[in-house]
């Protein structure tokens, strides 16, 4: 084995000038799992710096992501397109070296991380997606898909329940080319884990099905190669090193303590390092002597070039490449339109679930990139299709994931499928439990990736699982993370506009938001189906030869509701229209003309939602009224729950007449 | 071993016909354990009917809270008051027996439950509780405190992975009292949990330090008792017990399947369970002979005047019985306006996470019940005090819990705490990680708990961590939870009232917002001062000598922005109020007369706050405007970042003379 120590020095240092210039960071990780990082991108991570988005590389995770000056250091050494200046300006303003780690912004950067856990679970969703899409394009001759994801780990993201739900489904998947090092130092924030961390994890990880090799010293090259040898070699299980390190190692004053964790070491103690380092080159020089083992120009070019040889004799070459490029097939388009107009003309009265479920039919067949599932509600989400495939061991394949009762990772290893590429995965769960995932949802809107959500059971429609299921204020939260698409349908035809919608994104993932109970058919000529896709339209338009006097503003369940109101507010001369307002999101991206043709200024609005009242005033203003629910729900049957809380075309009419001074 | 046959099936009857009843609930749990709960209830659980909130009961926890019937019928047949015409109108209105079991509502229920998992984080709570409380006031001759906590889950509870935080932390902290049933039957609602659930769950806990007991015959009462009588010898070890069952077990065509699990099974089948029972009697008729195994109300008055003469005989009776009633201590008023007058005495410029670590100091010493913790952030969220003790081994006692990096069991687990009585939890992470425990937070609403959480790095303020720590939409969608308290304070005297007002909530959990960055001391007179509590006043008044122009309305770090910008603008001529509006729940509360005090009619409105801007239309209307953040973060100094996202005086003043047309 190769003596690695220049180069892990060099890793070492980088991060804490690095941190020492910023006045802010964490050094301690990246000392301590300098060694391993330095014999895994030096021998075994097989990389093109050339091409970060080669499709045949392998996928590295850095979970423990406040480490990041690890991972910067990496890129930059291997050959990445991160110079030293940008080294020079970590953690500052529009630096491609951003506190953790964030992809799309630093080259070679697979995953953002940062809240733990979820790194690991986004790699789960990697290491799945590689071994489906062996499954599905490899044949004899053809091997195009065979890589391996990589994760570092610590005791931060092994404490996360995520981890328990990830690593469980990796382990009944059988993720043969997962391999996470598990930086075993002993130390968390509040100082030594034993007080707050006594599981005996590699005990844990077999519990799962895991191959774990353990007490490998993190400091020596030799144990980590030999480690990762046998890691790398698949037997059907995912592989957990659990490697023993110190935290903060080289650090004479400050290794094996928490203190090194999170803040900078200060001038005194980095020059300490630098005498036991042996190191005497001034912050961010580098001798080339400690970057030749980590430069990976030169392979990385030579693998990428024999896997492009591969690919071009591969018989679908140009499908798989639309596939890892996230493009849509041809004729998606007239597809879609021939779909629309089917359900327009079907007219069903049916819950928005199953309207879902009509839609994932329609469109499955000419997207076989669809990757579905569900938290273990396929049967209440409908996530399931006509002639969807059951995964089971992932190498052998399938379209369809039981993620079990496992809302956050499965939400985080649909962000890591999508991050992948190859698959556009969708995952069902009720609306109440995606705040088990809700970070994991805003970490995937965060990243500018396209998984679709399917939340049903939408609102106190549900009706007698009673308050601990029924949202209230669920779609309110959703429609406030950034870069979150939140589409609400009010009938069949809405629903697939939402779906298509979704499937078209490819920077924004999109929540779908589905009621249990039936939902009428709402009538519209052509260009009020037309402008479903702007997020807001005028679905009833007021009489004509009198002035509007009010706007009635709806989504979803309660868009009939709106619709009823309006008729009797005709019946007694108060000229109303209705607008839909299924995607907020899309709506405010429209231009200000059309918004002010749905929502005119000056002309009184109230707005109906089986939901908080609150942010409604962002559309209806202090004039306005809102009908809706600001307290918890009760178990009772949906009919007299919607009664009892006032939710009704009548209360709808009330508040009306109310706003009018009537 | 008696033969509980009777009782188990009245058990099952009772929740086939109820679901019957009701077309709606899960019929195929309540049958799996009824066997399981009828040992239990009839032979190792002490509590007295007459009285479900005596201190010393064990207590019962049902994580997988679906099966409600089976409690309801535990709770009927025990003799608490639930007549069976509650259980006839299962899942009805107004009913006190709703779809999934809810604290408060039923006697006899201590937690709700149904949302999987967390169940067996709050029994972790309750028996952490327990140990801690037998700590402080037991002594020789006086044993005051011992009993146990049952829990029973299913694999929904165990896949999810709060299971692993809490479950973990048991072990650590050796729950010797904790005892959990685990209803292995193999079955979820996607079918056979083998797809999805392959985890060897009995290594898994003894990895976590657990005793486990395999193998148990779930349908054999000696077998039962007999791990349950083993289970009830503390070892200093937490107890699964791993009972394997037959979900919907005792009807004849559905038992083992799926189907049984959560739909009505149907009159013909519910007649044929009645036939293969052998149960001759009409729905909602259980003959005396079944019920007696299980009435529990000689037995448990008995227990409970045992435990009485115990009481009474303590010391500390009183000490006792205030704390386990939640009531606060003589001299509590008093103290706090000291408390109060020696912070705005100070007028210190400092974070208001250090003004919340002030304030733990100050009322720690007169609240024996705090009981502190955070989840691995302790030197950042400052929730240690002086003189606080960290808790290891629970029998050990203390008052400060290192929870780990496990945010959703910290939050479940103190729901746990404060439902079990004698401790008042509070405890902290990062404010975007309250997004991990999303849903407990919910659940700590809704069942009108009061635990204090400690959300510090409130805002793009913390700084160079970037977008994944950088909270944008969380305090917002915070303040849409019913029935939470948030308070953002803008200085440390705002800070002490938002803590002293947290301990005195009796039903309602608060969040405190708080900031990593100093915030600069408000000046304020005394009925300004006294004004805070009321969670919305005027800081800073406009001229008294022209009529008031402009309301500007902010929260904890922009407080001082608008301070500033009242001043730019009153330069510029324009006479302006500065409205704190620390919490918006509490300021909700206040009669309209105040509301419209410090908020008049008619008078332009600008509010700011380093946050999603759209909420604060509820306050300033179409016409007002708001100065905020409507994208994510970015990694770079706080000061930096102020001045990017254009939160900043100036932008206030701006914005202020674009509102007034000028």
């Amino acid at each position: 084995m190769q003596d690695l120590t220049l180069a892990a020095n060099a890793l070492r240092m980088l991060a804490i000038d690095a941190v020492q210039q910023a006045n802010s960071g964490h050094p301690g990780m990246p000392m301590g799992m300098a060694d391993i990082a330095a014999v895994l991108w030096s021998k075994h991570l097989r990389h093109n710096p050339a091409d970060p988005t080669w499709p045949g590389r392998d996928r590295f995770v850095l979970s423990n992501g406040h480490g990041s000056m690890l991972l910067y250091g990496l890129l930059h050494l291997s050959g990445y397109d991160l110079p030293m200046d940008e080294l020079k300006a970590f953690r500052q303003m529009h630096s491609k070296t951003p506190g953790h780690p964030e992809v799309g912004l630093t080259p070679g950067v697979e995953t953002t991380t940062g809240p733990l856990g979820q790194g690991l679970a986004n790699a789960v969703g990697m290491a799945l997606a590689e071994q489906l899409l062996a499954a599905e394009f490899n044949a004899p001759g053809h091997t195009l898909v065979d890589h391996r994801t990589f994760v570092f780990v610590g005791d931060g993201c092994l404490m996360e329940g995520i981890s328990h739900e990830a690593c469980s489904l990796a382990g009944t998947w059988g993720l043969g080319k997962l391999v996470v090092i598990y930086d075993d130092n002993g130390i968390s924030i509040d100082g030594d884990v034993k007080g707050w961390f006594g599981d005996d994890t590699p005990a844990r990880f077999e519990a799962y099905g895991w191959r774990v090799l353990r007490n490998v010293d993190g400091h020596d090259f030799g144990s980590i190669d030999a480690a990762l040898a046998t890691a790398t070699q698949d037997d059907g299980r995912p592989t957990l090193i659990c490697a023993k390190t110190t935290i903060g190692k080289g650090s004479p004053n400050k290794a094996g303590g928490h203190d090194v964790h999170g803040a900078p070491l200060g001038a005194a103690e980095v020059a300490a390092v630098r005498a036991a380092l042996n190191w005497p080159h001034p912050p961010f020089v580098v001798p080339d002597e400690a970057r030749a083992p980590l430069d990976a120009r030169d392979r990385g070019t030579t693998a990428q070039r024999e896997w492009e040889a591969v690919l071009a004799a591969h018989p679908r070459a140009a499908e798989f490449m639309r596939r890892v490029r996230g493009e849509l097939p041809t004729g998606f388009d007239e597809r879609a339109a021939a779909q629309l107009a089917a359900v327009v003309a079907k007219a069903e009265t049916i819950a928005s679930r199953k309207a879902s479920q009509n839609s994932i039919n329609a469109l499955a067949p000419g997207l076989p990139e669809l990757l579905g599932g569900s938290a273990d509600l396929a049967p209440s989400n409908l996530t399931q299709w006509k002639g969807c495939t059951s995964i089971e061991k992932a190498a052998a394949g399938g379209n369809y994931l039981h993620y079990g009762v496992r809302e956050f990772a499965m939400v985080a290893i649909q962000t890591g499928i999508a991050l992948h590429g190859g698959y556009r995965p969708f995952g069902g769960t009720f609306l109440m439990f995606s705040e088990y995932a809700r970070n994991a949802i805003r970490m995937a809107a965060l990243m500018r990736t396209n998984p679709i959500y399917v939340f049903t059971h939408d609102s106190i429609g549900l009706g007698e699982d009673g308050p601990t299921h029924q949202p209230v204020e669920q779609v309110a939260t959703l429609r406030l993370v950034p870069n979150l698409d939140v589409w609400r349908p009010g009938d069949a035809v809405e629903t697939l506009v939402a779906w298509q919608t979704a499937v078209r994104h490819r920077h924004t993932p999109t929540a779908l938001i589905l009621s249990r109970q039936n939902l009428p058919h709402q009538h519209r000529d052509e260009p009020t189906l037309a402008a479903i896709q702007r997020g807001g339209y005028v679905l009833v338009r007021e009489a004509a030869d009198t002035p509007l006097q009010l706007v009635l503003i709806a989504t979803g369940s309660e868009l009939d509701l709106a619709v009823q109101a309006q008729k009797r507010l005709a019946e007694q001369g108060v000229n109303a229209r209705v607008v839909s307002l299924p995607s907020c999101f899309t709506f405010e991206q429209q231009d200000a003309a059309w918004r002010a043709s749905v929502l005119p200024a000056g002309v009184p609005r109230v707005a109906v939602e089986a939901g908080v009242t609150g942010p409604w005033r962002q559309y209806v203003g202090l004039e306005g009224a809102v009908v809706g629910i600001d307290t918890f729900g009760e178990s009772a049957p949906a009919a007299a729950l919607y009664a009892h809380f006032g939710v009704t075309a009548q209360a709808v009419v009330d508040a009306s007449l109310r706003c009018l001074g009537r």
